[in-house]
């Protein structure tokens, strides 16, 4: 009977291959320290983020208000040349509240990222940032444990009545998710003992006595927040509280409608009184949703917490609530790139089968938030497809989100771009031709730079029974486990994703009875299972069996042995589906995890134009070349910002080179000179120029400027 | 030498034949009577326009000012089973202004259709109203001339401040055109004194004298209607205005800059303080705009004010100015159903070979104003490229925007539409799939009517040294003109545009000598001059000559002499410039004037799946069949407003059958059931069914209930 199982804790893997590794040395030295910048409004020419000014200012109101004269005096802190500036005189005034309602999560988000980067690499100046920022922070909390510094500074009569759209109920997931990462990774609980208390004050004021609130939040991160504090502390009452609000939401009477009629009998608007239930997941009882939709972030966040409150409390229902909204967006609303939400207008899923290339919201975050729920069916089901999909979102579209410098950012991540369109087309005023340096609703960047810092707790789990070791992602590195007693330590050589090889060495103190279960990744060709050996099957002490897309080896292992795999990685030309109006007359083109896209960089302008030869491709496979290739990075700013300047950065990468062909671009057709060629013209078969298109990684695309940019190719 | 030349007087052309006829008969029958409820918010369910309501309390107001205790009653009117209603309860206060600032412009559009109505079908009631509502509309006028009731009741003091937004110079331009019809049509001249003493106000407040404002409209019109009006009166101070509005235009320092700046100086705010240029052509000199931007019925409008200015100024610079603009619009923005603006946002034209087809703006309006500058550029030079392309427009878009019951109204005209995307995807929230029965902003339906009432006016033309009359589009009536002193009569015969053939019998009293010059379609063939003979040219009497896609007969006619044609009509199966990225790989079919567009009730779900059989197609031209049928129009309406409502109609048609084939829909995979194809799969060549498409001509969509439909098939 397939087991639920848990992630090895974070300090139990690391991660050396040379891929991830880099990725998360860009997180470390690059994304960190520019958040804290931004976090206290030190990034020229950024939206100030009043992030730390708000935490502040709540911290001196508290200490004004336990008595006369005193003051809170907020430590110093330098890190990497930035000062702490508690009176910059950016802020008009140091008592009031700036900035988004969910401003407090900039720090959270922050905080998370430190706490996972310290577990792999110990960095005593930013921890002692860090516990100086806390102390901020925690001072901040009022003495019933409520930290939102919106309502701390702005007045707690309106707390808790505007979960629609004030993020309260956000600020405690996000805080949780946080304070449990710099927990893990210094041991330090001053940051965790706040989240709890914040955490069992929300568990007070919401719950199915009488007297308690019935809502649930606007923006859904507390529900898997409180599963994991639950699982970390012990403590049932957070899991309580997450089923609470799995449970209550979109139920009759809908929470979110009274609180509208409510403040509008009042006469009272901080927001509209109506609300599209659908946009945050609360149209209907979540066992009752069968279609993904709304907000795709919210959604990727509730399935998550759905899928952690389903396996914690072993809840079947919940459970197939789960598996019904997966197979909704697997089959109908996922994009090749690995990205969900179709739609920029509420940054949300759009309907079945609508999966728009050029207008494309495609968000980092909801990219990260399906990664969140692909980690979390796994751990209900050890199934090929959920590893599939979440690879397929870490490595694109997440990646994709992030320059191969570390300092811009894509919020929205598009397959299909013409600068021309982003710069004049309003109906993609949302779609940006180049990463942007920060925003002012700071998600994505510390989004990306929390899951890049974690990736390794995605690549294995362990069964409950602690019988099975699961390997889903394979990566370089060190993962150790305790399987069924014997402590067991995988020391795994892998050269994902450019290529399909790698070996897991198995040290043991003792001989042991266990089971490794290797995932066989979907893009491995037909029998994936071939291309993995362990030592131990040679002289029958370790037997397998492939479920579920799984490898299971199981039997008695030795200190030494050895799985060796090389998983065949073929360029697959993929068509969507024909119900995908956006894709019909068009392929795609992947190799293992990784998408691929043509830039005009390496295949000139007017990408429309260009044609994969599907046919020459058809009649041999092997036409199509995986090249590796030293990726040159590097970009000028477009604008007097500088954005979009990329610094020079050299990145070892496979590139494809497809048989393609070009229709000519017409005579005097640019934007410059008088059409010669008329706009309407009897059909006639399209002229064939053969070209060799170059396509690249979709996630380095937009690292050398300003240019047209594919996933899908005309056939 | 090219001379300019002007269009017949609407009185001394009708037609006759079956499709102009039906079209005006329902304009005449069903549109004019239900306008004239519509402006005395006498619609059930439609958006109540207050026109007449805001020309009684205007006129209340002069009249009390004039007096103690004088009163205006408005005169008792009837028309159709709608009684004028003075004291309507609907409206909350009788002495106030309500609607948008344009709203006057209802009883001018609705006069103007009128007064052609009136011209080609006496109609004693329908007079009778019409004088009753001009008497209270010249009752709302200031003794000054000035007539706006929206200033006249809001008050004067902020009158011509706000160019940019309050349509007061549009509505002295829809008075202007709508009083000359009404002169035209019945020869009674109040309403074009009222509308003169409103232009000569008009022409002391704005001017090139030091104490003059230096304003244009923010939306054009005026310019075109004071050109006619300076010829209808032979008033040069009218031509004078029209010139000044046209050469302020966009020059520096830019008036609507000024307005914003002085606005914001003085704290006034009616509307945003900034604006912009483009979206009303005033970013720049109009001889120097090289591009169609922004809103395009604006620009429609004002590039129709240029080109006729540019006449009767005899403007060498603005005539080049037209003709560039004109290239630009045929070469790079105009779709292939004669539409224009590609885009929502503005409204407006879109980039260069930006035209998205499910996202299309394509107003109504638009197309008819594209009609009005085509029919200018003719008068300019008369060359068969402007004759096309105005039929284009008339024949299809223009036509589209009106059910064929005349009770419903498309304001955007979209080439391909998907009934889901319409109610689930906000990027098309401007795409109805159904006709609409009014709009709070009725522009389009008068502008149908206006355009259907006075189309003969777009037939012919006569050469301003009267010896030479132009034959621009062939419909079925009787055309009257002087030429070189004698008068001709033409009787045409015509089966256009279903068939190319018809005849024109020429009537005069004696032999005479003149020149009868008949536009050669860019539709019929490669040659089409050879499909047309004068039987005056078997003596030598007649002689022929081909230029600019005209065939001149030029010499001596008598009575009794004929023109027989018969231009081919073959089916053009049509590719886009690859330049339109949203066209590629995409064909349509045209023929004769006539658009096709394939529709699910005849073709089933899923268009995207349909595709021409190109190859087969182009192997045998005549598999496409042209089928004589009679249409079916009627359909229930799809919501509680009864929207999509039509009644049953037949009329005469022909559909085209195309060698077609549908890629099979994948099992399972519809909005009610899971799907059982993936969402990505590799490539493999699609499975051919083949089908015949039935394509029916565009302006006939949507007259069967909602359902799919796509002007351009996949190849």
């Amino acid at each position: 009977m397939t087991q639920y199982s848990k992630p090895l804790p974070l300090k139990n893997v690391t991660v050396t291959d040379p891929f991830w590794h880099t990725e998360q040395e860009l997180v470390r030295t690059a994304v960190i320290p520019f958040q804290w910048n931004a976090l206290n409004d030190n990034v020229p020419g950024a939206a100030p983020s009043y992030c730390m000014h708000n935490f502040k200012a709540a911290a001196a109101q508290n200490a004004r208000k336990e008595g006369e004269g005193k003051k809170f005096v907020p430590p110093a802190y330098t890190y990497r040349g930035f000062e702490s500036k508690p009176d910059d005189p950016a802020h008009p005034d140091p008592d009031k509240f700036y900035g988004f309602v969910f401003q407090d999560t900039d720090f959270s988000k922050w905080i998370e990222a430190v706490g996972y980067s310290l577990t792999q690499h110990p960095d005593a100046e930013l921890e002692k940032t860090a516990d100086a920022a806390i102390d901020i922070v925690c001072a901040a909390q009022l003495d019933n444990g409520y930290l939102d510094t919106y309502y701390i500074l702005n007045g707690m009569d309106r707390a808790f009545h505007n979960l629609r759209w004030h993020h309260e109920l956000y600020c405690l997931g996000h805080l949780i998710e946080g304070a449990i990462a710099y927990y893990e990774g210094t041991g330090k609980d001053k940051l965790l003992k706040a989240a709890e208390r914040f955490a069992d004050y929300v568990g007070e004021v919401f719950g199915p006595n009488p007297d308690q609130l019935k809502g649930y939040p606007g923006h859904e991160i507390a529900e898997m927040a409180l599963a994991r504090l639950s699982s970390l502390t012990g403590e049932k009452k957070y899991l309580d509280l997450a089923k609470f609000f799995v449970d209550e939401r979109g139920t009759e009477p809908n929470y979110f409608r009274y609180e509208g009629e409510r403040d509008k009998r009042d006469g009272y608007s901080d927001t509209d009184w109506t609300f599209d239930y659908p946009y945050a997941q609360a149209h209907k009882p979540v066992r009752e949703q069968d279609e993904a939709v709304g907000h795709a972030v919210r959604a990727g966040y509730l399935y998550s917490g759905m899928a952690a409150v389903a396996k914690l409390s072993d809840d079947p229902t919940l459970v197939k609530a789960c598996e019904t909204l997966w197979r909704n967006i697997v089959d109908k609303k996922l994009y090749i790139t690995g990205g969900i939400g179709g739609t920029v207008h509420g940054e949300a899923f759009s309907y079945n089968y609508d999966l728009p290339n050029d207008s494309a919201y495609s968000e980092s975050c909801a990219a990260i938030s399906l990664a969140f729920f692909a980690r979390r069916m796994l751990e209900l089901a050890p199934k090929a497809e959920y590893a599939d999909v979440m690879e397929l979102a870490l490595y694109n579209t997440t990646l994709a989100g992030m320059a191969l410098d570390g300092k811009s950012f894509f919020y929205v991540n598009p397959l299909e771009v013409y600068p021309e369109a982003c710069h004049k087309d309003n109906r993609v005023w949302h779609v940006k031709p180049v990463r942007q340096k920060w925003f002012g609703c700071a998600c994505c960047p510390p989004n990306i730079a929390r899951i890049v810092e974690s990736v390794q707790e995605y690549a294995y789990t362990v069964a409950d029974d602690a019988s099975t070791l699961y390997t889903h992602l394979y990566m370089g590195g060190v993962a150790k486990a305790t399987l069924n007693g014997a402590e067991v330590t995988l020391d795994v050589a892998a050269n994902l994703p450019w290529k399909g090889d790698g070996t897991v060495a198995v040290r043991l103190d003792a001989p042991a009875e266990f089971t490794l279960a290797f995932r066989l990744p979907g893009w491995a060709g037909d029998d994936p299972a071939v291309a993995l050996k362990a030592s131990g099957e040679q002289d029958g002490r370790v037997t397998r069996e492939v479920r579920d897309g799984y490898l299971y080896l199981t039997g008695e292992w030795r200190d030494g042995d050895e799985i060796a795999f090389d998983f065949p990685m073929p360029v697959r030309m993929l068509a969507a589906n024909p119900m995908v109006r956006e894709d019909v007359g068009k392929v795609a083109f992947v190799r293992g995890p990784i998408t691929f896209c043509a830039e005009e960089k390496d295949n000139g302008d007017n990408l429309h134009l260009l044609h994969a030869d599907v046919d020459a491709i058809l009649n041999d496979p092997a036409s199509v070349k995986a090249v590796p290739f030293e990726f040159h990075a590097g970009a000028k700013g477009i604008d007097e910002q500088g954005q979009g300047e990329v610094e020079n950065v050299t990145r070892d990468m496979v590139k494809l080179e497809v048989p393609a062909w070009r229709e000519p671009v017409p005579a005097g057709a640019t934007a410059e000179s008088p059409a010669f060629a008329p706009l309407y013209a009897p059909y006639a078969p399209v002229k064939r120029e053969p070209v060799t298109a170059t396509l690249i990684p979709y996630f380095a695309w937009a690292n050398r400027g300003e240019n047209e940019m594919t996933v899908f190719l005309n056939d």
